[in-house]
Formats: structure tokens, C-alpha cells, sequence
């Protein structure tokens, strides 16, 4: 039996030519958010259609991800375009569009390159915190909960916070291995700043998302299936729009990938 | 007499269509780098382009430049496309394309968006540090940096550095208003943070950078074109490329942008 996130990625070929090919998806159903799925396994789709396409050997460096509009039930065109290949990078775009829709609903684009040796630092550390068998659950009311297990560790509580600076444990609720295409999709999990300063829930909608990935083969494979701790926090809200900026840390304090986020949001000034 | 930096921005429509515009430009001289014209005036130009693309009154909230490679002297065009237009938000996406190349040298993706009356609020202050006035000015050997005086004010000298974390004040050498253009040109300005590893200059490239646009109207008027201050630090370096973030103050202490960039680096293990 396939894994619920796995499932959700399915794509076949629909068409392919140099440095172009299209696929074919039906609208996950188990990760559905408000309106279609959840963000970060809309940006994993998209992310998982350019790693096929791009080079074999290449890895993912960085992702961008639009949210334009949401995503129908049914069937979909995932299409990824090489803008530039080069000698140790390659340059993809992607977008999903529905048969029945004016624009697309999403797009992306990302990096991919060759992994080398290098002069190699972190900075930082991950915060402390009290481990996920300490943390109570939070579960949001939306169908992808029940796939993502969420346990925030610090700064928990929304309706008595004094900053948005917080911290959860997340994973899979299902044990699946961690990859570049899991950590894409688990960078969207933090818990929206807004509802820290308004203490309370509030209509808002991400619009676009960056993933830089660090993780390396050695660091995914004893990250494993655990959960891996991210610490997030604002920059400054304000004209209808506000920014997130995330570490995503292993069990064991490997900085796994950075990543940050427009938000679009209503709350009204009190 | 215009500004040098607007002068490297100046772009001719060639031809105009709804949702799609071809601006003829000519790689501006003045701003030149090691390869082809500094980052964050490449990344103006995108910008610049699908500002004048975009419907009037919607602001640029976010944008994402991808370098691909090289810039050479003479006439490129700059195309520029909607992917999306919705009521209050619309989705672009620009590159600039050289006749005699094989691929675009830079391809940008940006949202637009209204701004509205919200709840507002920024998280954490601008750093203490020495004024412009008692700091002394870095000026790389490249002819942009004579257009865009830098003064570093915290951590200042990478040969000594004990981390990466680091701010400077910078401002056009000539005197020009800030707007949204001009803090995406600043955003790229920041000393490479792998120089604080190394503690010596080294060969890199940035290959993606994100700005995210915070400043009103009024907090751009107040910032006049007086020094902002730059506050930076990586994520984690490895495997051939490192993340940046940073931070764009006013000298009054308003958060005007947020940005990060991935960057790619040649440095091995010692």
C-alpha cells in the first residue's frame, strides 16, 4: 500500500519534448484544505513534477510556489518547462491548469543543481523545547490534518500569546521517510503569525511560498520518518499582506531547509 | 539630468498586447559587475518592467529573480506576461532575453497585490549600531559600487569575523528617493556570507533571490534618500550553496522589506 502523500503525488505522462513535458493528475482528495489542497501539497506537486523532468543527478535547491487561484476536484495538467539547463544547474517552471479554468491555479518555479563538496557551516541552533511526547496535538478542522500530525512546543497558544515567534514538531501521522519533496510540503504547516496578534482564527491565504532545501542524503536518511521541529516567525504585517520566515531543524538539530512566505490576510485594524 | 539608476532602468515598449508587453532595453554600463550587470539591478529591471506591466494601483508585494547566466553588452528585450489577473491581486512573470543567446539570462516571477487597511504590526527592532556618519565605506573594485555607497556598521571586517551576522548602511551615491525598485536593487547588496566563513573573498553567484516588499507610501517618503541599514545572515552552507536572509531598515527604524537569496559557492573543505 502506497502512502497518502505518495498517492496524492501520482502523476503520469501525458506528453513529453525536450525540456518540456506534461503531466496528468486528479485533484488529491485526503489533503484538502478551505479551498482545494492544502499549500504545501499543492507546492510538492509541483515540486515532484520538475524533479522528474530535470536532469537525472540534479537536486533540488530551491522552489518557488504561487498560489493564483484554488483547485477544482478532478482531473489537472501539471506542465514543467526547462528555461535553462546549464553544466551544474538547471532552471524548471511548472504550472496546474484545469480544463475549465481562464488561468492557471498555480505556478512555480525552481533550481536545481549539482551537489559538490564544499565548505560547509550552520548558523544557529534549534531552540530548545520540550520533546513531541511532551506536546499536545493540534489539529486543525481541514481533511490534511489527519495526514500531518502537528505538535507545537513553544508559544503554543495562539489566544495568550505575546509574539509570534513559535516552534511545532510535525510529520507525517502515517511513518513515511523524509525527502526534498516532504520537506516542501511540510514548510507550509506553521500555524498562520496573524493569528498571534489576533489572537483568534482569521481569513488569510498564502501566496506565494520559497523552499531552499539543505539537507543532505545523510541527514534525510536519519531524519527517517521522525518528527522534525520548525521554529517560525513574522517580519512586519501590514496593507493587507504579511511575510512568515521558517527553519525546519531534524530530531537531532540538522537545519533541514529554510523557508519563507507572502501572506495575504483580512484581519481588520481594532 | 536623470539618475544613473534610473538610466540603467530605461525600457522602450516594443509591442503591447493585453496581459503580455516587450520592453527593448540596453545592458545598462554603469552598474556593471564581474559578469554582466550587478544582481540587484538586474532584478530592478524585472521588476521595474512588471511594475509598468501591471495594472495601476496594484503594488508589487513579492517577487523572485532567477540568474541563469550572464548578461552581455548591447540590446536585450524584456518580455514580460500575466498569469493571472484577479480582482485585487495579479501574477507576473518577466525575463530578459539577448538575441544571440540560447536561453533567457534572468527570469523573474512577481505578485502584485491592493493594498487595503489592516491590522498591522513588525517583529523585532533595528539593531544598535554606529550611524553612517562614524562608519567607514566598503567599496567592492566593480563599477556599480561607485553608484551604491556601503558602510558596514556591525561585524565589519570578514577577515576577523567570528559570524556571519552582520549589517551595513547603504544608500545611492547620488541622492535618489527610495521606492519599491530601488529596495530590490538594495536588497542585493549585503557582503557575501561566505566571506565571514572563509574569512577572504571567494568565487559565488547568487542564483535566487526573493524581496518582499513591506514600505507604505509614507514610510518610503520618510526614508527620503537617506542610508538604510542592512541587517544579514546565512542558514546553513553545504554542498555547493548557502542561504542569505536579510533585513532592510529606514534609518527610522521601519521594516521596508525582507529578503533571501540562495546562492551558489565554490569554496572546498579545508
Amino acid at each position: 500500500m502506497t502512502h497518502s502523500f505518495d498517492d496524492a503525488l501520482t502523476l503520469t505522462v501525458a506528453e513529453a519534448a525536450e525540456g518540456r513535458v506534461r503531466y496528468a493528475g486528479v485533484t488529491p482528495q485526503a489533503y484538502q484544505n478551505m479551498i482545494g489542497p492544502f499549500g504545501g501539497v499543492s507546492a510538492a506537486l509541483l515540486a515532484q513534477g520538475m524533479m522528474r523532468s530535470a536532469r537525472d543527478g540534479l537536486k533540488l535547491v530551491s522552489i518557488t510556489t504561487d498560489f493564483m487561484t484554488g483547485m477544482k476536484d478532478g482531473p489537472y495538467s501539471l506542465s514543467t518547462i526547462c528555461h535553462r539547463a546549464g553544466r551544474s544547474t538547471e532552471f524548471w517552471a511548472a504550472n496546474i491548469q484545469q480544463a475549465d479554468a481562464s488561468s492557471p491555479a498555480l505556478r512555480a518555479t525552481a533550481v536545481f543543481g549539482e551537489r559538490r563538496e564544499t565548505v560547509e557551516w550552520t548558523e544557529g541552533e534549534m531552540p530548545d523545547a520540550p520533546p513531541p511526547e511532551a506536546c499536545e496535538a493540534f489539529v486543525p478542522p481541514r481533511p490534511w490534518a489527519e495526514h500531518i500530525a502537528i505538535r507545537p512546543c513553544i508559544n503554543a497558544d495562539i489566544f495568550n500569546a505575546t509574539s509570534t515567534r513559535n516552534a511545532l514538531w510535525v510529520k507525517f501521522t502515517d511513518a513515511r521517510p523524509l525527502d526534498d519533496v516532504a520537506l516542501v510540503c511540510l514548510a507550509d504547516t506553521p500555524t498562520p503569525r496573524v493569528f498571534f496578534i489576533v489572537h483568534g482564527f482569521t481569513v488569510l491565504s498564502t501566496i506565494s511560498m520559497t523552499v531552499y532545501l539543505h539537507a543532505s542524503d545523510a541527514d534525510l536518511a536519519e531524519a527517517g520518518s521522525d518528527w522534525v521541529m520548525i521554529e517560525a516567525n513574522a517580519g512586519r504585517g501590514g496593507g493587507g499582506f504579511y511575510d512568515q520566515h521558517a527553519r525546519i531543524w531534524s530530531r537531532s538539530g540538522k537545519l533541514l531547509a529554510t523557508t519563507q512566505q507572502m501572506v495575504w490576510y483580512k484581519a481588520e485594524k481594532v
